[in-house]
């Protein structure tokens, strides 16, 4: 007990060391743009004793948006493109499905068709997502981000996140920040990678969610999951899953979407020292240019909210010097 | 920034020499018998690292019931006290409630009649927890908190905890667990206190929820509590909310009725080490005695399967040497 107390605290030592000595530059791949002043700004604010903005630990709440905000989103939502590589997976013990849409559309690659219809897609993330136990599902997603590549890069899908942003939330973390994902994304895929990925743990993740049912299996407990929707953590329901997952409001959140608009909202509009941005997709050549036109991450509302209000807009080409991580092989 | 990181890192360092000071003893509210020994030799296998039962540090989570768990629920639940107490603060405001169940048991003092029926609870609880936004909410309860006395000690409901497991919730944390309440009372009730009472932040409160609405009022956004069920987290609801909120199986799990039995199954059934125990409320002189038959906190199908497991039930009587903090004035 001693010496592993004494051991952490050598630790805690050498996390300071390690800060210290970037702490010439916590930023590196963000070019040295208006918007990188104003991150570093706003941590030494909030973080200085003394200071009239200062924030205690355990009110330095941040939250992040994931779909287009820490990984990418294109072509379409990477929850999605699982659900579609389940269904195909599944689809030798559904003979059946040859003839029944929404999986004609799947089995004959007609993705327009598919991502137009709402209620399509309802019933593939029925299918792909419900039905097993939650052990189960965890093993098949896990399965699927460690073989399946992006369709445009070729690389896996974890690897598919935002440089910039995995060094915004170390540096909010080294700064003592609790950092949380706020996504319309499915809680429990996203739990898969976040830890290993962004450094963020189970319970810091806040997503949207299926109803599941307690059952004993074989003598064991099992969680079944069902498919009816438990919550929606997407716009209005952004502000609801903070309130009830953390708590707490935010000081600090960043997003790109229309589904942000409403996090945004309700983080600009406590007391204090406060801090948001919006990623803008705006790099055809190093990723994809879209805004208030696209289906998938469509930024319109939240845009004009933005620039109304004077909240901070990124450009990905102009304060980005890397988009995604360099690859170790 | 420097100053900072190396005085956080003294702060680790203090910690250490307090935790080595109070080694001999991390639970002087226990007295010395198996369940004290069976509580440390646990936490001893599961942080002594090269031991076959080391846990690493992300997975020391450790689930605690609230009412009955960490504080008490006799003559009934703190939070139908606070609902009772708000009709009556409320009754002024609406005559009409002279004529109307279940407002006539309360003005007429028969709580008997009022817990009886179920119905009758859900329309109190809907009365004074919905209709006001969270903030509202957030401050009516905290005014209670700092004003209500327990009818049969003259305690404020904050002081009705048990010291006994104010030190176990500290004993962990100190051997790197995270601690977190999973109740049937609600989420947004409990976090009015659980931090400073318990030392547990918002974050790591899991409990039942109304729905809300997100709105714009005054062209600020606010969340109204609306009088409709999102979540009840007890019974087999308890395992599903660790699953929502936490996304990760506790190791250590603490309840005190049936209500806990499903979270307890959930804990016991994951591998490796593992440590389950339920109070058994025995001590009618120093707090109240009640299990089979109670109307709360009933203790009976919970109790048959630790038994029949051997979960270890702790009894206030023999196990604890006190009960309630002692109070500094």
């Amino acid at each position: 007990m001693k010496a592993k107390l004494i051991s952490r605290a050598l630790v805690a030592v050498s996390l300071c060391v390690g800060s210290i000595v970037h702490a010439q530059d916590p930023l590196p791949s963000w070019n040295d743009t208006s918007t990188k002043k104003a991150i570093i700004d706003f941590v030494a604010r909030v973080t200085k004793e003394g200071s009239p903005d200062f924030v205690k630990l355990e009110e330095r709440i941040a939250t992040f948006d994931n779909d287009g905000t820490l990984w990418a989103e294109k072509p379409i939502y990477f929850q999605f493109q699982f659900a579609i590589d389940r269904v195909k997976a599944l689809a030798p013990q559904h003979p059946q499905w040859k003839k029944q849409k929404p999986f004609t559309y799947i089995l004959a690659g007609d993705m327009k068709a598919l991502l137009a219809d709402g209620k399509s897609m309802m019933t593939l993330m029925a299918v792909s997502h419900t039905g097993m136990t939650t052990d189960e599902f965890n093993k098949i997603v896990k399965e699927w981000l460690h073989t399946a590549k992006h369709p445009k890069t070729g690389r896996l899908y974890t690897q598919m996140v935002y440089q910039p942003m995995l060094e915004l939330l170390a540096y909010l973390r080294a700064n003592g920040f609790t950092t949380f994902i706020v996504s319309g994304g499915g809680v429990e895929f996203m739990r898969c990678f976040a830890e290993q990925t962004y450094g963020i743990p189970p319970q810091q993740v806040v997503g949207s969610s299926s109803k599941m049912k307690y059952e004993i299996r074989d003598g064991k407990p099992v969680l079944l999951r069902l498919p009816e929707v438990q919550f929606i953590d997407d716009k209005q329901g952004k502000p609801i899953g903070i309130e009830t997952f953390i708590g707490r409001r935010p000081i600090a959140a960043f997003g790109n979407s229309d589904g942000d608009q409403q996090m945004l909202e309700w983080t600009m509009a406590g007391s204090g020292a406060r801090f948001v941005f919006i990623v803008h997709h705006d790099d055809a050549e190093r990723e994809w240019a879209y805004d208030r036109k696209s289906d998938v991450g469509r930024l319109d509302k939240a845009w004009d909210e933005a620039l109304a209000k004077g909240w901070i807009v990124v450009s990905m080409k102009d304060d980005w010097k890397t988009i995604f991580p360099q690859l170790s092989e």
